[in-house]
């Protein structure tokens, strides 16, 4: 089964928003082994979604449809698709009773374009919306399937995992399934990657391997079809060894994870714990950090010491240092990274001071960076960086060399 | 003119990354007034990739292509375009050179399939790539422009800007100009801020007004089309004051800002500071300020303190207060924001505690959260938020809360 996914907006035609969905639904459908040949977005425009469906119908069987259920006079995905079926729109009661109690709920009154929302394609299945009010729908004809999902991200995502997927898993007759493992490395270049494992990409068809780089990260995607899952699991770990065997030295993990994600997963395996001070990533590592749920047990707190008063203020940072070094340099870096985690009583301290731009700071260069990693246990360190001209890939490329600095540290002593 | 925008890349399909580059060039080219009606994706395939180029020819007269000018093996887009139009690929001598002094530049050796990206479109015109290796290109026939740029955001974006619009005004006889001017709101839901203008909605052809909600935030786009700037410039002028009117005291800006970039901007022009104490955002409110360039005119600092441990350490909590409150309460709140100004010695100190999720804590739902605003002159005040299940909406939503509670107090003062 192809599929095609066709988000409807005049907003993402004018770039106010990014095609996130697309994103969400195409990694789910390679879940299942759906292949996605296609994304389209097509604005608010009956006509022209009227076209971009008779396109997908010749090339794809599931027609996924995002976005354009709502309340407003441009939303007009169901009008359209009930009209190119040649079918109509009536009144969905669970859906219309569900609107009402989220009105209720939220102690608001319900105003009359809401209740255009309850409205579904006559025949269809009703995908109920647990986090907002437009419900989406799956439609089938002999040869097509059609699905119509909400727009926002926080709709979209809880039903279509819910109630979307099952839908067309019912759908499928059988599972052709790809099975594929993401690679991720840092600290080596796209280019170098691919010439050390050449041979590799050019000779192999099943599974096959494709590079990605990406802020600093390159990715391996080994894919391999077969109809057993445990012949294809094989086939994908005999790749994975022979590149392995000649770049593992730079591999941090494989598939959904982050090198933030290894950091807190290899803090968390070892009950142990890290603070940070942050000059010029302004709270990024924290913040990061943070997003990972579970964080807590890894990390108590930090700062942020975006002046050279702040780090005499919040870490006690020498004056002297500051004079006779600067704040750009390798013995403010280690002050950091030694009083935060003297301060915070943590195994590891880590800092980040340098030049994110646009100006050059002390006389350093923009990109100039210097991380230092202060442990319990095992010394200090500090390692500079010499990064671009953006300002925010220097700060982001300086908050994932933190966190390649301190795994390695930590994978090298455990 | 109509325009389509076809990104290549079988990760992009997979949903390995999302499609910023269609976001980037759809954005570019609204401000130069060229209508996009597509996006397509299609993956690293010649065949999908010339039947996408036959659809696009058929309703868009410029074509514009991203990703696939790489040096691997699946990178095929130049290729398939020239067979598509009949033509070849010839090496481009200055992008060869271009090309190897990158090398040199880094102490590398050049690879041979580096020196692929520099072959190009016969007949075409070369965009130079000043921030990577392979050159884009613009090439056209009687009736339609193909431009070709490649994938990484790093690449695309500053050849598009410094070369890419010119080749594209150039090719454009006369400019039909689009103009448009986001309003933007926070504090009103979609539904909300539509019943109050419907009759404008309903009534509006020239201009036109769309909503669109996303994060919390509702953004009205008002677009008008007119030869002369200056009268599109009224009729927007007219349009928005009927807006505001009703709806005024929740639009905090226009076009491309933030209500960050807002905070940065109302502070630094009445020379004010502020210092933030952050325990669920975890440094969201620090990283984000600091993204700005220019912040440190306004922020020196700030603590995370992610644990009751780190409020007492940092910040000189009260333990009494975490022990009769806890660190989910109005009371913690206010001492965090006036310790943390107190601390820094800043006009503002802003606080946020609360439970961002999965699980609830001290009793409080997911979603409870406490935002603290000190102010050296006038005294403090603190905010309860009751927002929603998911963690990170929960940390984005408090920080954008954050910033609209700060603007506020320094918009009723100044």
């Amino acid at each position: 089964m192809n599929a095609e996914i066709i988000a409807v907006g005049s907003e993402l035609l004018l770039g106010q928003i990014v095609n996130s969905n697309a994103q969400f639904l195409s990694q789910e459908l390679a879940q299942i082994g759906v292949n996605v040949y296609f994304h389209t977005v097509v604005g608010d425009n009956s006509a022209r979604l009227e076209q971009a469906l008779i396109i997908a119908e010749a090339r794809s069987q599931l027609i996924i449809l995002s976005g354009g259920l709502g309340p407003t006079k441009d939303d007009l995905t169901k009008e359209t698709v009930a009209k190119h079926l040649q079918t109509e729109l009536v009144m969905d009661e669970d859906a219309l009773a569900d609107i009402e109690s989220y009105f209720i709920k939220r102690g608001r009154t319900i105003t009359e374009n809401n209740k255009k929302q309850a409205l579904i394609i006559k025949g269809s299945t009703v995908l109920p919306n647990d986090h907002g009010m437009a419900p989406g729908m799956m439609y089938s004809t002999s040869t097509h399937s059609y699905m119509l999902l909400p727009g926002p991200p926080s709709e979209i995502q809880p039903m279509f995992s819910a109630y979307g997927l099952n839908a067309i898993s019912t759908r499928l007759n059988k599972i052709e399934r790809i099975h594929s493992r993401v690679l991720r490395y840092f600290g080596i270049g796209e280019a170098q990657l691919e010439t050390e494992i050449e041979d590799l990409l050019e000779l192999q068809t099943n599974p096959t391997i494709a590079p990605l780089a990406s802020d600093g990260e390159v990715t391996l995607r080994i894919t391999a079809k077969h109809a057993s899952t445990e012949e294809a699991e094989k086939l994908i770990a005999a790749t994975e060894k022979q590149i392995n065997d000649r770049v593992g030295q730079y591999c941090y993990g494989m598939d959904d994870t982050s090198l933030m994600q290894e950091v807190v997963k290899e803090l968390m395996e070892r009950d142990l714990t890290v603070a940070s001070a942050e000059s010029l990533t302004g709270g990024m590592f924290q913040e990061q950090l943070t997003a990972i749920s579970g964080a807590s047990a890894v990390f108590k707190g930090g700062v942020v010491c975006y002046s050279n008063e702040a780090k005499q203020l919040l870490l006690q940072v020498k004056a002297e240092t500051l004079a006779e070094y600067g704040a750009v340099s390798e013995q403010c870096a280690l002050e950091m990274a030694e009083q935060v985690r003297s301060l915070m009583g943590t195994d590891y301290g880590l800092s980040f001071t340098g030049v994110a731009g646009p100006d050059e700071l002390e006389g350093h260069p923009v990109g100039t960076v210097f991380i230092g990693l202060a442990s319990k246990e095992d010394g200090s360190k500090v390692v500079k960086l010499e990064l671009g001209k953006s300002r925010q890939q220097n700060r982001v490329r300086s908050v994932k060399n933190g966190c390649s600095i301190l795994l390695r540290m930590i994978k090298s002593k455990y």
